[in-house]
């Protein structure tokens, strides 16, 4: 790690908070992972945090031009202000860059974790050969990003990218959002292990049975689907067919080059993909359908760092 | 008109063709409007069409730079030639570009007639002041564009935009595109028309039964609805369900400034507007349904002339 243009990457999430060195071709340096443990206020925390990053910058002195956070939102990549973090408590309207950047000596850029990530996807992962990506993240919620043709796209409210608040089912279930028939209450991890309790609760017959409902999850599903109980590959299939539904939206809408899944759920890819594929090319016209490919994110939890480090290094 | 980067834009429709000269700050000069009549083929069409464009260079002379073409798709804007024109007899693989080039001597830009008007209203029209919007068409089908942070997003196959084909109901009626349930099988002029004769079918009251079912249309909804039909009333209000649907899945993906609606349908915006505005409040997360706002199209037949006549001048 000799580079002349070092930055941070740092991801914050609800339980742990992960930073590393990001050399300027994106190469990880040292890295750190601690306990998000939000409790105590973000006074509290953001000390903590810079305290933990000026321990990086100790190891290459000289060497870091900036740091990228990726955080949950709302918040204002302009600004650098968090106007919400529902999952770190007390997180409102912080003045998140300024405050990190006082403490630091350097200049901050925040941006939505969804957007970090998929940034990092393009930059260095799945996404790295191409112009134009729409991605998901396939997990306790089905979260999204764009990039077009070349340029993140997160919009004046840096809210563009809520992928998975399409709607499915006008009348349908209720999403965490408030809307009804959201992509991501039938698609997120939760909403395939509801689904599959609601079935086994309707009488079908299936080797899920064996769980508690209380311990059935979406990795049980896909786990059940490859042994080949009809119940769950059902399940898999028919979550596909919603994901397969959004995505044709945006193929058709932004003629991508790519659909990236990221997230947990993606370990049900095998099960995914060959139907979110038909369904492309049933719904989409014949051109984007072409071009589109359907893959897998590649650089896993370190999408976030790297897209962070990536989107400050391009600001600085 | 002494502007000295005038260009001339020019709207390809499948009845009549117009053209006219455009100025630098997008003011028109003179226009002119013929028949299309595709009947003879583009051997025919395009001869004809470059000596028509000769008289308006004429009007001009030495003045004109460049011209735009919006010509129905799919095409490449790229390379200049139209790979089908649905409405054009005999349109497979045209190099339009080139061939009007060569004939008038003069860089000729085409483009999707979508996102040609799109262009227009960006530029000059209802979008003129802000960064990002989504057009809608509403009229025989329902066609659309995009521009994002300021640029036209054409995709690379120049078919992104096409927001007609976003599916409301997974095993809904079959749309032209022959896939189920899109937003153009329930909310074009003619799915309108056909949703009020279906009603009328099934033996509901309404003011629209006067009229013979095949001269049913969408004004005809639109017009029993100002008079207090409630048939009509409903029709209107769940065609705007449909709509609103669409626009809510585009204000979360893209965060836009505007959502603009084009075409003849437009004119039941006292009935649409309302109940779109609503469903978007609805449906998208705060800070986005807080800034979208949902106007009309501001050019009318002029947009297609003037963006493709812009689109010109930007590549110029």
């Amino acid at each position: 790690m000799t580079s002349s243009k070092m930055t941070i990457g740092v991801d914050i999430g609800g339980t742990n908070i992960r930073a590393a060195l990001v050399g300027e071709d994106g190469e990880l340096g040292a890295h750190i992972k601690f306990r998000t443990e939000s409790e105590h206020g973000p006074d509290e925390l953001i000390p903590r945090l810079a305290e933990h990053l000026r321990g990086l910058i100790a190891q290459s002195p000289g060497e870091v031009k900036g740091v990228g956070v990726g955080c949950p939102g709302p918040l204002s990549s302009t600004t650098g202000i968090v106007y919400e973090a529902p999952n770190l408590f007390g997180w409102v309207n912080i003045p998140l860059g300024d405050r990190l950047s006082e403490a630091l000596g350097l200049p901050v850029r925040i941006h939505n974790d969804a957007n970090a990530a998929t940034w990092g996807e393009f930059w260095l992962g799945a996404g790295r050969d191409v112009g134009t990506i729409v991605m998901y993240t396939l997990g306790t919620g089905v979260g999204g990003g764009l990039v077009i043709g070349g340029r993140l796209w997160t919009g004046p409210d840096d809210t563009a990218g809520e992928l998975g608040h399409i709607c499915i089912f006008p009348d349908g279930e209720r999403c965490s959002c408030g809307a009804r028939g959201c992509l991501e209450a039938y698609a997120s991890a939760p909403a395939v292990a509801r689904r599959a309790r609601e079935a086994l609760a309707s009488g079908r017959e299936s080797s899920l049975s064996r769980y508690p409902a209380e311990e059935l999850t979406a990795h049980k599903v896909d786990h059940e689907a490859d042994a080949g109980d009809a119940l769950s590959i059902e399940i898999m299939q028919q979550t596909a067919e919603y994901l397969g539904l959004a995505a044709a939206a945006m193929v058709n809408a932004l003629n991508p080059d790519l659909v990236i899944y990221g997230g947990g759920m993606t370990a049900a890819k095998a099960w995914l993909f060959p139907v979110i594929e038909r369904v492309i090319a049933e719904r989409c016209f014949d051109a984007p359908a072409a071009r589109v490919r359907v893959v897998a994110a590649e650089l896993g939890d370190d999408a976030g760092i790297i897209g962070a480090a990536g989107l400050a290094m391009s600001a600085l």
